[in-house]
């Protein structure tokens, strides 16, 4: 909200800063080396569920200090790092999703920077799945809060330093540019939701506008708008886009609208997309689209118990899934590895 | 983002619970008698930045233990409390910009939840302006965070316990009626975002759909449809919008569109509306409408330092505001109850 005053520092910054002007080199570059250097697209969702964590994740976190937050917060930090050290070698990202830690108050913010501080040290990158939107000051903020630092009178206190952050584009340009701006000062780049994958993406996304186009295809121009001056050698640019279309012509359509976004879908699968259906993403290269799935790894143990994923002869390479979460998991994410990183081959 | 898995647990609940399930009443019955009692509709908002403290709060926060996050943490908290003990009693709620304690960290989320904690203490109503939006299991998450508890084998871990939540709607009914649901079981409401009040409104909020009626409009009707099983006694529901329109003919549409919202409005004053156009939000009653301020009161006392603030002789009223920040700001939370008081009478 707008208030009646505004300070004289209010103004939103103008998206001056060009790819490559970060030490790190542009989110678009940085994306596609990751992609090259590991072989994979896979990104790991991070969804810690308190109550259905690993029983090692349990055992690990010991102790019994502290109250319930804190003891869950040590035990989902360890959830997340036995799940990164099953998995992450097969992935070229991790998504923490910020409501699953944020639920946890402070000891689940901070088992929060701890999940990043380990995937960073792993070599993966860090997609903030937030949704964060906002105006001027308040955009500015989570701008900190993500990517930047804030001054204090007792010194700089920096944010998580995460590569990327899913946006909300429901606010306008103004409200984005400021996290693209802090993005971009560092080599990071943001996510905007353009086409979901609920059934309620029908409720606004899918809805025709006047001019002719739906409101997902208005959001993805304003998303190849926002990353034009983000554009790296590679031919991506930093404002990405979170394209949960199943349906393979939406994909097509949005793809030609951005052509310089990195994609981020979801998990292929029974309930997800075909291959075939996201290979549009991929027009720009293997680094053009991101594919994430967590339940289907950190659950990979119990597979044959979930209603959704019916135990067939047909699938020999489901039962090799079996096993304790932590070789399931990682037995599952190389499937699904390859799966992928088929697709664009 | 859906993954390929859905576990059973993965279903959107029903929007089951009507209004008055609450022990505590609903949601637009508790704004409704907060309102009459404290004779104000006007909301503090709280965006504190680490480095425009007031000075009483960098001394009342003292010591040197911890580091600089922990430490403006705790300042931050310090000056949320000197503001609410100046202001709060002109006010009837307090809105907290989650983003200002985040980019603080885990020490910020803590500094959050005694901010919520004091305003409680002052019979505040609280509204967490956090503008968060997302699908299923997290959705539920963030309800859980604001609103709820979260199971653990630790034992339930309390979240922040607001009364009231800003919400993204772009991601359709599914994203939302996990967190109506959430508040509606214990007696609070969310606030969907409507129509901002930034420029960047225009380019999506504004555009007409092919159906003829604009983004805000359609948004209105998912507002209204959402909030029906939650209209307490006085006539409001437990899903209102943030409604920042400054044109009273904007305001009017919607307020026709949701009758029964609670309206979150921007400032009134030199750069926010008059107050002739939020005169429609005050249709179902004064507290059909909430003003919230922010800037205007906490930097009152520097108000003649501000560009969009100058000094006026024929506004002797602002005069009365200099002096030390905590006089300035009940100096002119005073005004502005009263301001927007007579707007309803």
């Amino acid at each position: 909200m707008a208030d009646a005053v505004q300070p004289v520092d209010a103004a939103v910054p103008p998206l001056g800063t060009h790819a490559g002007q970060s030490e790190r080199g542009s989110f678009g570059d940085r994306v596609a080396a990751a992609v090259h250097r590991r072989r994979s697209q896979l990104v790991l969702g991070l969804d810690p569920d308190p109550a259905r964590l690993w029983p090692a994740a349990l055992e690990r976190a010991g102790g019994t200090e502290g109250g319930p937050a804190e003891r869950a917060a040590r035990a989902v930090a360890a959830h997340c790092r036995l799940l990164l050290e099953a998995a992450g070698d097969q992935c070229v990202a991790v998504k923490p999703q910020v409501a699953c830690f944020e639920r946890l108050g402070a000891p689940g913010w901070a088992a929060l920077s701890e999940v990043v501080r380990d995937a960073a040290e792993q070599d993966l990158l860090v997609i903030a799945d937030a949704k964060r939107g906002d105006i001027d000051i308040s955009a500015r903020a989570y701008g900190q809060a993500f990517f930047g630092h804030t001054a204090t009178p007792f010194g700089d206190v920096e944010g998580l330093g995460v590569d990327c952050l899913t946006v909300s584009p429901l606010l306008g340009r103004d409200s984005l540019a400021p996290l693209v701006q802090a993005a971009r000062e560092r080599g990071s780049g943001v996510l905007a939701l353009v086409r979901t994958s609920n059934p309620g993406a029908a409720d606004l996304q899918d809805r025709e506008l006047a001019t002719g186009e739906t409101v997902s295809e208005a959001l993805a121009a304003l998303v190849d708008e926002l990353g034009a001056p983000g554009v790296g050698a590679a031919g991506l640019s930093d404002v990405g886009a979170v394209t949960g279309a199943t349906a393979p012509q939406r994909l097509e359509v949005l793809r030609t609208i951005m052509p310089r976004a990195v994609m981020l879908l979801p998990g292929i699968g029974p309930q997800g997309a075909s291959g075939r259906d996201l290979a549009p993403a991929f027009a720009p290269g293997p680094a053009g689209g991101l594919v994430s799935a967590s339940r289907a790894i950190v659950y990979a143990h119990e597979a044959d118990r979930l209603p959704s994923h019916p135990p067939s002869s047909s699938s020999p390479s489901r039962h090799s899934a079996a096993g304790t979460p932590s070789r399931a998991a990682r037995d599952e994410a190389a499937r699904l590895r390859e799966l992928i990183w088929g697709l664009y081959a």
